[in-house]
């Protein structure tokens, strides 16, 4: 026996056109796999006569949005218009009126995500978010179901296709940053202004709502610390290729399991060329996750694009519809605020570069430095730029806080002429 | 209010212990996020006496799994004792008995899954087994929920962690086969008689159950096409190498959107070096789905082993948990059998390499024979291995039966001294 399902569809840009087409592709199909016939009843658009690649019939499109989250006959309300407001009000309406919400939306459940989640419950429906975080890839329901039960240690992702975009091509074609840039913004994988993707403010977002669901403590986008590409070199990246690594920029969620903290960053990072995330190439994302059970695992594609991102958006609408006829719904729980340990109090290796000058007793006056804040180099690597020398070391463990200090005393050397880039170096 | 689910756990070997011993750890951490206590209440074993790596209070361990699959206080079923029989006696009796079924077991799944699968659903029960492929990677519950929705295309994977150990070897350090399985045996990553891993029954098993769950179709061990690695040679690996490919044994299923027709083969692959599947390496495992909206997609982590297999349970047991709680259960739907295109049906890139006499006119009639057949040669190369010269061909898309035949004629060829392995390539 069918189940027919009307569906709501806040905005038709990329996201929401792709899906509509997908559903009609797929309507059968799916009827014939679950007993569900999904309907694209009601599409909310600001402007009803803007140019789209889609078709619908007529009657379907209406410039209000909040008719469409209030219209008894919709079964299922699916936002893909992005930001906070007027996503949230409309959200938290459509929950209110008891119907199940599909969201792409990674800015507002970054910062309002817990809150959501909770009315979601409260309201006895489904909010699932699938396409939210790494476009098509389905980490969080992994993340929410499968790995339910795991105690998850850490969480590290490539989730920025712009940024690893960039960096595969500084990798593979040694090309300068801003070449690189330029490149992703001709091919359209990054905007006229990639400040939000460039700095890391966008895999900030997703590293919140991985670490929040994956950890089960509310963490949110103020919550992480970040630092962008801008100023990754051509000469960082060379020097990571010879040593055996990779650079990218990971989005890294930790839970401490003895102190029950949190600590939720964004960086470039040396990864060894032999790890998985190593080989994630292009502005394909990936999220790998530690458990102490499962070991490691890693969940590989499409980070963003319409049509990776509809399928995501699908696969949970089939579930909010199912769930529905079921009369159930999944839950995340509750979430309390998550205890943030501080960026100074994290650990990690580091690599760190100078160039300094090439007379007796600087190598013993730097590695002072290092001693007196107890930072243990694990590497170091001289070579020679006439007339000075360029000093490359990479630590074992120390404390970011510690790290910093050695840092700032290396610059206030004279033997120092310059201090490059500090990256952070993760274990093969 | 926490709701208590007791389990009945049908065998103890490595898997067993590690759930129990995993669920000892984190029952407190699952009641507090999803309500449900777990409690391991019964476990069968053959041998009440055996050493165990798990401390069990008096009363849990029973010889008799028919009692705990009829016990009326036994709310759900772990079945991790393997083989065909008592497995699908003592699962039916589950199901009907109105228990859910978690099941780590390929081989039963593989030759009766769909058979079970309805059994299930007719019990209006659930029947799990997110363990039985791929050890701890959530690759069934994607297939099963998140791509429900989805046009697959094609899923290829390296599903037997014990061929990837040697191929690894092989490949990296230059070992021929009988080394690096001597290797694998001596770590325990390979049995004393290793049929089933290194000729790929085993991979087979779990690609028939991912064809299934993948295109919606019965598709049954007995249907697989497969070729082990066992006559891979070192000097197949250094050609590949030296071509930029590596070679790996993949499980292929492919459904013809046109036909409805399903393909499932296991055989050594010639897989491009940029492509996510070359990176998996030693005992790891890794599932790649290619979606029409979705891409590419790729699930990667351990295979098998106590510990990640039990964490695939354990999600599994949360899951038939909370949907029992919640009076409802997942639903694969009905599996009509499968049209299956006979292996000399398919097509793919091939690799065949053959020493030959160097003398004039040899490459003339070699290539001869490729064209009568309507086989197209892509790249070629010769090398002298005095006296004789060594060819090697890569093949445009070509049909199984064409190449066969075009390796028939080879042989017979004068010229043609021996006709080397013919391996598959996957496009980048």
């Amino acid at each position: 026996m069918t189940r027919q399902i009307r569906l709501g569809v806040l905005g038709c840009g990329n996201v929401g056109a792709a899906l509509i087409e997908l559903i009609g592709a797929q309507a059968d199909a799916i009827e014939a796999r679950t007993g569900v016939r999904l309907e694209v009843a009601r599409v909310a658009v600001r402007n009803l006569s803007a140019p789209r690649d889609v078709a619908l019939p007529d009657g379907v499109l209406t410039r209000d949005a909040h008719e469409v989250v209030a219209d008894p006959t919709i079964d299922v309300v699916v936002e893909v218009i992005g930001g906070i407001e007027p996503a949230r009000e409309l959200i938290t309406a459509a929950l209110g009126n008891g119907k199940p919400v599909i969201t792409a939306n990674k800015e507002l459940l970054a910062n309002v995500g817990a809150e959501l989640y909770a009315a979601a419950d409260e309201a006895g429906v489904d909010l699932l978010f699938e396409a939210a975080v790494a476009g098509g890839i389905p980490v969080i329901r992994a993340l929410r179901e499968s790995l339910r039960g795991e105690p998850i240690s850490r969480v590290m992702g490539i989730i920025n296709g712009t940024t690893n975009f960039i960096l595969t091509k500084m990798t593979e074609q040694g090309t300068d940053y801003a070449v690189a840039l330029a490149e992703a913004q001709a091919l359209g994988f990054a905007e006229r202004d990639p400040t939000a993707d460039v700095e890391g403010f966008d895999a900030g977002a997703k590293a919140a709502i991985i670490a929040t669901i994956a950890f089960g403590s509310k963490v949110v986008a103020g919550d992480v610390y970040h630092e962008g590409i801008s100023r990754v070199s051509s000469h960082d990246i060379a020097m990571a290729t010879r040593l055996g690594y990779v650079v990218k920029l990971l989005g890294i969620a930790e839970a401490d399991a003895a102190t029950g903290e949190v600590a939720v960053r964004v960086h470039p990072t040396l990864v060894p060329k032999t790890h998985p995330l190593a080989s994630v190439r292009e502005s394909y994302n990936a999220v790998f996750v530690e458990g102490r059970a499962v070991g490691s695992l890693m969940f590989y594609g499409r980070g963003a694009g319409g049509s990776p991102t509809a399928s995501a958006v699908l696969g949970d609408v089939i579930d909010a519809a199912l769930n529905l006829t079921n009369g159930t719904h999944g839950s995340l729980g509750t979430f309390t605020r998550a205890k943030i340990r501080p960026i100074d109090e994290t650990s990690a290796e580091y690599l760190l570069s100078m160039e300094v000058a090439d007379r007796p007793g600087v190598l013993h006056a730097v590695t002072g430095v290092f001693a007196r804040h107890d930072v243990s180099i694990r590497a170091a690597e001289q070579e020679g730029i006439n007339p000075d020398a360029r000093l490359v070391f990479i630590t074992h463990t120390a404390r970011e806080a510690a790290m910093q200090a050695t840092v700032r005393e290396l610059r206030s050397l004279p033997e120092v002429r310059s201090v490059g880039s500090l990256l952070r170096v993760i274990g093969g």
